[in-house]
């Protein structure tokens, strides 16, 4: 099967999959500089946490490729500069920062190299954590696939596919494998409002790889969930804390309180990337708030709300770890009680 | 304050405000026959369990109006082929039937008198329900507005205002009253995927009445739910059955799960035209389900999904009565036990 992926590296500029315009367009934007690749991300042009941690690796080389000065203390300033300027890019997804702190140790352990050694392994460490991502992404994969039964209908939320990765995906990553495997299962789609990567995104993944899927509004779930329809939701993460509450897009929350409601196991994709170490719980996450005609404007053009008309348009929600019954990571599946076992297995990790 | 009002009628014709088009266009649809009111309904020109069977009864008149034996027998024959037609329009709100049920009574009634005076009366009753259908929205208001204390924000969702009755509404004739009395409170409105009358219809008649007004997307409401920001829900009905289990738009049933998860009461604003006497639960309450277009085409017009997708599209769900703290008719509130205090007050009503 065809990998799908959000990004394409070269030596002199990035080309992103605008997907903004999926399905219907597959348009590209080249992005040139670090402003290019900050515009890109801020506009979710390209969007999904591990992906936006990937562009923003890339992002940085692009910043400082052109550096012609010979002094690495001003190459660390730099760099430095370049890394604030593009974890301001957008706030709640953590994977940003830790992609930008990877590059970072990489070139301060190997700050006695020449400045153009430095940039070459800025460049190769942003090449290896898209290549990462995508491994973390398949054996995230491999530990998940066996939950999915055959017959089962699987919900799931916004897109955590290839193209919110570097390939493959998080929580649809889950569905490839079973796909692959010859599992029979299905796939509710939740449309995703406000910008619609269900509807856009998700559906046209699972549509490629013939996984059977059906698309809802948001506001459908919970009925299928009462019907009986629904076995298991699988979604992708922005941020974890180290109690397990974390951050998804908006509309998350609610499937995850009427999933529980329901008795319906609720499993959360993410990598190790994801989970951050420095905050406690769901209420420290800062939350992004987004421009309102995402709202009042279908797709930025036709007004569909009275002009003037107050608008509360968070990206995210913080959903609390007692909803969740399982995180699955590349290091394994991490089950309750989570504020003793992310620690074990994140402490297990270096 | 301005009236709110979906339809205006005349002796040859009804005028109907195209509800697609508002806010944005104030159009008009011009019915002449019963097939102009049919094609409005099931379009959705005219929406709303009230103002269906308002706009069904003067559909009735339309098509008989031109009827030119003087056989009483046939007169009766065509009447009831008029109702037949007319009922199927919508499958769901239980008004559509209610309202030409109460035309054909009347009729039954007088059957010995002339035809053109049968079609005087018909003419006189869909007028008299029309008018009758404002003046339940006024008891209930009155009846309901005291719920709402000061500072209180309040969450409808789809449109259960003036355009969905003959002008006041059910859910937002109590915010209105409220309103009038000066209370200070606000709303936040769903914006009601995927018809969207929410962010359509309901932000626009708030906004006309100066009531303070947040337009979120449907998945957004758990969240203000667990903020605490929600301290009532108040939202219309398409078909209460004997138990208290009730069907409205699709997601009501989504978010009164969420209120009675966060404690939060959830108040259905309904006249007693909207009880079906003759269905027992929820379980029998028939459902419709539309076009897939109304989800993968925003408006109609833009794509925004993969072609082909499979689409789940109910028009509405089902809310089990012990979701709901209270009802509010016109004959008053009713409260727990339903299968009792529903029958009490149906039973008194004649």
């Amino acid at each position: 099967m065809k990998n799908i992926t959000p990004l394409f590296y070269f030596k002199d500029h990035i080309k992103i999959v605008d997907q903004r315009k999926l399905p219907l367009e597959l348009k590209y934007a080249y992005c040139r500089n670090e402003q290019d690749i900050f515009s890109a991300i801020k506009k979710m042009k390209i969007r999904g946490a591990p992906a936006i941690g990937v562009a923003a690796a890339f992002g940085l080389y692009l910043g400082i490729k052109d550096f012609n000065s010979k002094d690495r203390n001003d190459f660390i300033k730099r760099m430095e500069k370049v890394i604030r300027y593009l974890s301001s890019s957008r706030p709640t997804a953590v994977n940003l920062r830790w992609a930008l702190e990877e590059v970072k140790q990489e070139v301060l352990a190997n700050r006695g190299l020449k400045i153009d050694k430095l940039k070459g392994l800025i460049y190769n460490k942003a090449v290896k954590i898209m290549r990462d991502d995508q491994d973390r992404c398949r054996r995230m994969a491999g530990f998940a696939f066996g939950l999915i039964k055959k017959g089962d209908s699987c919900l799931t939320i916004c897109n955590a596919g290839g193209m919110a990765t570097s390939g493959y995906g998080t929580a649809l990553g889950v569905f490839f494998k079973a796909k692959e495997r010859g599992r029979k299962f299905e796939v509710f789609a939740c449309e995703t409002r406000p910008l619609l990567q269900g509807a856009r995104i998700t559906a046209w993944e699972l549509k490629q790889k013939g996984i059977k899927t059906t698309l809802i509004c948001d506001s459908m779930a919970a009925s299928l969930m009462k019907k009986g329809v629904i076995k298991k939701v699988f979604v992708g993460a922005d941020r974890v804390t180290m109690n397990g509450d974390f951050a998804n897009k908006i509309g998350t929350y609610s499937i995850a309180a009427l999933a529980k409601l329901h008795k319906i196991p609720f499993y959360v994709v993410a990598p190790l990337s994801t989970f951050d170490k420095k905050l406690h719980s769901g209420r420290d996450i800062p939350i992004e708030f987004r421009n309102k005609d995402e709202i009042t404007k279908l797709y930025f053009k036709k007004s569909i709300a009275p002009s003037g008309i107050g608008v509360f348009n968070p990206a995210f929600d913080v959903t609390d770890a007692k909803l969740v019954t399982a995180f699955i990571t590349e290091k394994g599946i991490i089950k309750p009680p989570y504020a003793k076992n992310i620690r074990k297995i994140i402490n297990g990790r270096k």
